[in-house]
């Protein structure tokens, strides 16, 4: 991954510290309630925290890490502004002790965790953080949001990629996606998991993200017909996309290839939008009305409610479809809309920690996941205590020391979708594929952190009774 | 519905403006591309165009529409600022002449919408923006944006305070709501549903939401013991709510029991919170655990995983809970995680307007929805041409004109999920119900609006071929 200098750091800090200020109430009360207890208790030692999600859902082979840059800069920057002290003041729960306190507070912890792009499997750590707890505790929401959100999107826009079998993938979703930050996070997602390109413009301003679109209905429909509307845009944009079902697919197909006829030479329509349908049956008329006029060159673009699965099937049987608009499915993963992540206190005081919740098992102290490959392809993870030493690529790395970004953790939006391509490319194909695998990602626990975990939950058995 | 007078409104716009600017290039390419043809074309004439849900998800008997509010701030403060001129500038589409129209962009138009907290059936629109073609355009995406997530958001939680049954219902989210912006809409999207509070503590200070929480399993776990947490806490906090299933559920209680002892009459503590396991079981036994210390008072408080589907087993099977803390379910709306919501050109210039396209018809014109009573019990909704009238209460008012909020549309949070309670109840029962209704609430199109639908279909018929 390409790294940059730390003038590029500062930089980048700078114009993050403008995005991602104002949220250090974007918090669940009870982090700031327990923060005031652990001051008044004086319990302010190092803790560790660690991010993961303990089940993969059905139709997910594996997780792509993605949020870490949004993280990081939150961490940087976070600080409790006037209006958020008097907020807090006006809920009547805090002392004036605590809130002064607050005024002067800033994330000072060190962070480990899983570069973007990274697959990633149930129960390994994603993210440990490492800080005095208070500060650890109170940065749980907006970490645990952040992380589910983006690797939720870019787990799922990996899924409708691979489906596509190199067709272009484009992101429509921002109308139906969750809101602002959202649609915005997802376009980002969905690049670093190949997805080609977004229409939602301010991504692309913020994220750099290449942005495109075709045209609407409602630019077809407030024309007197459909012909003067093709024409007319053409005459803008004269390599365009055409949407053609706004009234009868193929009698707009036809209108396309009377305009090819009008305009000879200066019609360089690059494609035609199918959003409505029968998909395949539509494409191979269309593809062959536009070949029997020789335009061969014009490809075929289609959307209109699909996921991974439709677009699966269209591959598979062969329609003559170049590239696929998709948005709702994707942009709200809707075969699963939510990953069970998880942050949880591993450490404390130089101390493991565990819970004994039914159902919802904690690896105790700091940890490494080691993946482990068989020539180029990765075969097994094993999940260890940080200070063991095992065969295989490491895969949390230092990001974040002293509350200061290490330069590891700057990379350009390009470089983490080659990462995340060369590292995909590296898994087994049953977990690359789409389908549910009969043999699932092996992941295991290191002899020494089961013996640790079991030392814990002794330790903790005979001081519950 | 209480008014606020004229100086809030400009307070509120003011501080709005703070909260929704620089979301201009938050819209689908296609908007601007299609804007820039509109003006070259000289096609700037008054456009209607609808937002509606096409149909409603399987389990949602009813939408509550939510949204409206951040939809006119929007409307109000849109403009583009240098930046965003620039950056359009680079992409390379647009003339420069267009983007100087860019610099004095305001939108201008009038918008009738449904006021938040209405209860809305499938083809009704929510909102109608009459405006400039344009202008009209290049709002789409932001508006169908706010809407969906905030309607999906209001209509699943609706669903989840009615299992409830008046028990408490508390927004536990944030964490696994898809972002930012979602998160903090929520918030107050439940609110508006009748949620009782929500963790996010900046939602409290953004909207006015009462913000509540309890303890997190990282508090109890960094404690020595569990005991020693509990009797910490509560020095703080007196009259908290303790988290029991750290350990061991039954145990955790016990311990609360030996506090109340050692505190006597100085103990407080509210509620006890279970968050895994069987809860009906649990609960019945936490509570006769408490009822035999003379805890009868003490609450018991559920979490964990828990939906409508669950909390209605729970209250029908007698389960002694008195609050439910809810959160991913209900954040992501997970069993419908998105509408069929569409923005649609109904008239443009004088004229209406359709598209053809299979299954997803447009009513076309201006329209209005009147909602029928018998007694003080809605019947049934008919959806009009705008200048019929009918017998029943018209759904649609006016909130914006020539670009500025009426008075109307500045309505405070209690008084819009007042108004939303008000409006549920007269709703049938199978509907108010979270089950499936034998009988869908019946929505008709009256005589006018569906000749008006044939006629635009025929010339369009006519015109296609």
């Amino acid at each position: 991954m390409a790294l940059k200098t730390t003038e590029d750091i500062n930089k980048k800090s700078l114009k993050h510290n403008l995005q991602n200020s104002g949220l250090a109430l974007f918090t669940d009360l009870y982090e700031l309630t327990m923060m005031q207890a652990y001051f008044e208790e004086g319990m302010t030692q190092d803790a560790v925290f660690s991010l993961f999600v303990r089940r993969l859902p059905e139709r997910r082979n594996f997780l792509l890490s993605c949020g870490l840059d949004t993280v990081l800069d939150y961490l940087e920057n976070i600080c409790f502004e006037d209006d958020d002290i008097s907020y807090l003041a006006s809920i009547g729960k805090f002392s004036d002790h605590f809130l002064s306190m607050l005024r002067d507070f800033r994330f000072t912890g060190d962070v480990y965790a899983m570069p973007e792009g990274t697959p990633v499997f149930a129960n390994e750590p994603i993210m440990e953080i490492v800080a005095s707890l208070p500060q650890a505790q109170i940065v749980e929401t907006f970490i645990m949001n952040q992380i589910h959100l983006q690797t939720l999107l870019a787990s799922k826009s990996y899924r409708v990629v691979t489906a596509a079998q190199g067709r272009t993938v484009v992101d429509f979703g921002t109308r139906r996606i969750h809101g602002i930050d959202a649609a915005l996070k997802a376009a980002r997602a969905f690049y670093i998991s190949g997805v080609a390109a977004t229409s939602n413009v301010l991504a692309g301003k913020k994220y750099g993200v290449p942005v495109t679109g075709t045209m609407a209905h409602s630019y077809i429909q407030s024309h007197e017909d459909e012909a003067s509307a093709y024409y007319a845009f053409v005459q803008q944009y004269p390599d365009t996309v055409l949407l053609v079902d706004t009234y009868d697919t193929l009698e707009g197909v036809q209108k396309v290839i009377n305009l090819s006829k009008t305009l000879g030479k200066k019609f360089k329509v690059k494609a035609l939008r199918l959003d409505s349908g029968d998909l395949y049956e539509l494409s191979c008329k269309v593809r062959q009305m536009l070949d029997n006029a020789f335009l061969n060159k014009v490809e075929i673009f289609a959307s209109g409610g699909l996921d991974e699965g439709s677009i699966e099937k269209l591959v598979s049987s062969g329609a003559p479809i170049d590239g696929f608009g998709v948005g709702t499915s994707m942009g709200v993963s809707n075969d699963a809309p939510d990953l069970d992540i998880a942050y949880k206190l591993c450490l404390y005081a130089g101390k493991g920690r565990l819970k004994l919740s039914i159902g919802k098992p904690v690896l105790p102290g700091r940890k490494q996941v080691f993946r482990i490959s068989e020539g180029k392809q990765d075969i097994r993870d094993i999940i260890v205590c940080a200070d063991e030493n095992f065969q295989g690529r490491p895969l949390l790395i230092p990001v974040m020391e002293k509350g200061r970004r290490l330069p590891e953790s700057i990379v350009n939006l390009n470089s983490i979708r080659n990462y995340a391509k060369e590292q995909v490319a590296n898994l087994p194909s049953r977990i690359k594929s789409i389908a549910k695998p009969e043999l699932p990602y092996p992941v295991d626990v290191s002899q020494a952190l089961s013996d640790y975990q079991k030392k814990v939950e002794e330790e903790l058995t005979i001081s519950v009774k």
